[in-house]
């Protein structure tokens, strides 16, 4: 709880572009006005956090979290338990789709197990072992975990930044595997943003009808049992969510407090943000939405976060993907206010009007 | 006109997937089915260009096409007309944003004079010069260039491909430089689009709204001035075009020609898109969007080739900076289809449903 606390303390609003040098070196840019768009105001917002108007990305980093969810018991997910563990193993084998994505933008892959539910015996070079369990338990006959265990999982995040960042840190990504792990993201989203459970609920990997009804009675019953208080986020992370939620909200919390700014992946890695938000809402300036998924409920998730998505290509796998594309966006963003010649260097006249 | 005839007698129709085979490879791949969305739908569409369901996209290359429109002494750019060889110059130091662009994503920029209004005393080892003359005539008072020359524009486009393909070539993107240069592209809409000039007309890199009136009138005086016709594209383009686009719809022609995929940049690059889905529709399998330009119009473009864009960034800078990273999604994408491990080769148990 201390590293928490310490860690909650330490965290400054993000000030966009305080002294107005970030704006005076855009508008020296060779271009027309503001016809970079959303570049310009990416390129902003990064190096806003950073606090440093020449600042370059070198190092990025996609924490890719993986947990278990014994709520999985009561059939939510089109796809067995064990895939999450086989998962982590393609993961380290460099054969999924987020190490295609990162090997493609540069950058590193960090696979941590939170709590996957057996005993992995696997090794790589970036392969961190913070379990807190062995898969939550069921939500629907009690919390998911203890509160102990809650705080547990969000320090184990603060602590994976805080290594990082020895390495040099430029920007991280958050991404997620965990089979089941839209149900207990869904029920957050639900006490949070204080929503009817069918608003906040979609089909995951690719429920049909029947199956999404009854992840939805399992959410409600859930929450029900529970009593999740939405002004406790700690108690909502350990009633009805899971211990790789609770890793990225940690992460989220983590690079604040380091003035690290945190890309977005999708529905999972958005409920981890959504926890760390309620726990310390001065995290969001230093968040920003890589793309919208696919899955129902993401869009009032943004919402609730004030963010509007770089990214809408109906993605839905999770793993980081979509952070991955929007970190090499913001990588874009930053080279061109970096590396882009000035009417005066570039000799090129000023418009007329 | 020859080459023209034969580049355009030779372009294939663009069947997607028509063994099923590019499904069925991402049917093996170890995630849930259809979650990479568009990612899916655009290795899909690129391999299926290819032909290959194997490809994979090395050689890069951005073709930023320069030209000069006599127009421009209607008072209809917010920028003097020196700009189109100043950046051209600046296209050349490498300080441009479609410089930092293409570096960031390991592209080539051929830079392209088709018609800059100077001679221009430059050298680098991608620039060409293909001049059709020093700008285009002022389309208010007759036409833009002659027949003969328009023709010339495209063939030097379909020149430039088939030079290019012997470097290697797996994608081009197709870009802009043209100080007034949205006025002909607005004119190209309203014709080919049979739309309002008042619908395909917007501010360019930054008219306030009474130049933007002015602007609107200058295109009603050309389009009344020459009467294109829409069924007759190499005399719209004649008539009210400009060098460069010509340029954009010969490199169009020749690309599908050839089966290379082709991105789209945005207003201009897209009005050259419309001079030669005009003269050939077989084109259209071979366009890639990738972006909505904040330009208004461009929008009306896109719908008239059945084109959803990738990014919405509110860009509008030309250049060939949206077919950029564009191309960067694109690869990414051809990656994915090339690089991950299936469920079997992953151990990857599959779903239950």
């Amino acid at each position: 709880m201390k590293l928490l606390k310490h860690t909650t303390e330490h965290i400054q609003e993000v000030v966009i572009d305080p002294y107005g040098d970030i704006k005076a070196k855009f508008n020296a840019l060779a271009i027309p006005g503001g016809s970079l768009g959303r570049l310009e105001e990416l390129a902003t917002v990064y190096t806003s956090i950073r606090d440093s108007v020449n600042c370059t990305i070198k190092h990025k980093t996609i924490f890719t979290m993986a947990g278990d969810h014994g709520v999985v018991e009561e059939g939510v997910s089109a796809f067995p338990q064990q895939v999450t563990r086989e998962m982590v193993k393609n993961f380290l084998s460099g054969g999924a789709a987020i190490n295609v994505l990162a090997r493609h933008i540069g950058a590193k892959v960090i696979v941590v197990d939170c709590g996957v539910a057996s005993h992995l015996e696997l090794t790589g070079p970036h392969f961190q072992i913070r379990k807190i369990g062995l898969g939550t338990k069921n939500m629907v006959k009690g919390p998911a975990m203890s509160r102990e265990d809650a705080i547990h999982s969000l320090e184990a995040g603060i602590e994976l930044l805080e290594e990082e960042l020895k390495e040099g840190l430029d920007i991280i990504g958050v991404g997620d595997m965990g089979i089941a792990n839209t149900t207990p993201s869904s029920a957050i989203l639900a006490v949070l943003g204080k929503l009817d459970v069918d608003m906040a609920t979609g089909r995951g990997t690719g429920l049909d009808g029947d199956a999404l009804q009854r992840k939805i009675s399992v959410i409600k019953k859930a929450i029900q049992v529970n009593q999740p208080d939405p002004n406790d986020p700690i108690g909502v992370l350990a009633k009805v969510g899971g211990y790789e939620i609770g890793g990225i909200a940690g992460l989220c919390l983590g690079a604040a407090r380091r003035r690290i700014p945190i890309v977005l992946d999708g529905f999972i890695s958005t409920a981890g943000a959504l926890i760390a938000h309620a726990i310390e809402p001065k995290i969001k300036g230093y968040l920003i939405a890589s793309h919208i998924s696919a899955e129902k409920g993401h869009k009032l998730m943004l919402q609730l976060l004030d963010k509007i998505p770089l990214l809408d290509l109906n993605l839905r796998l999770g793993e980081g993907t979509g952070a991955a594309l929007g970190i090499n966006l913001i990588e874009a963003s930053v080279k061109l206010l970096n590396e882009m010649a000035t009417f005066q260097e570039a000799g090129v006249s000023e418009p007329n009007i």
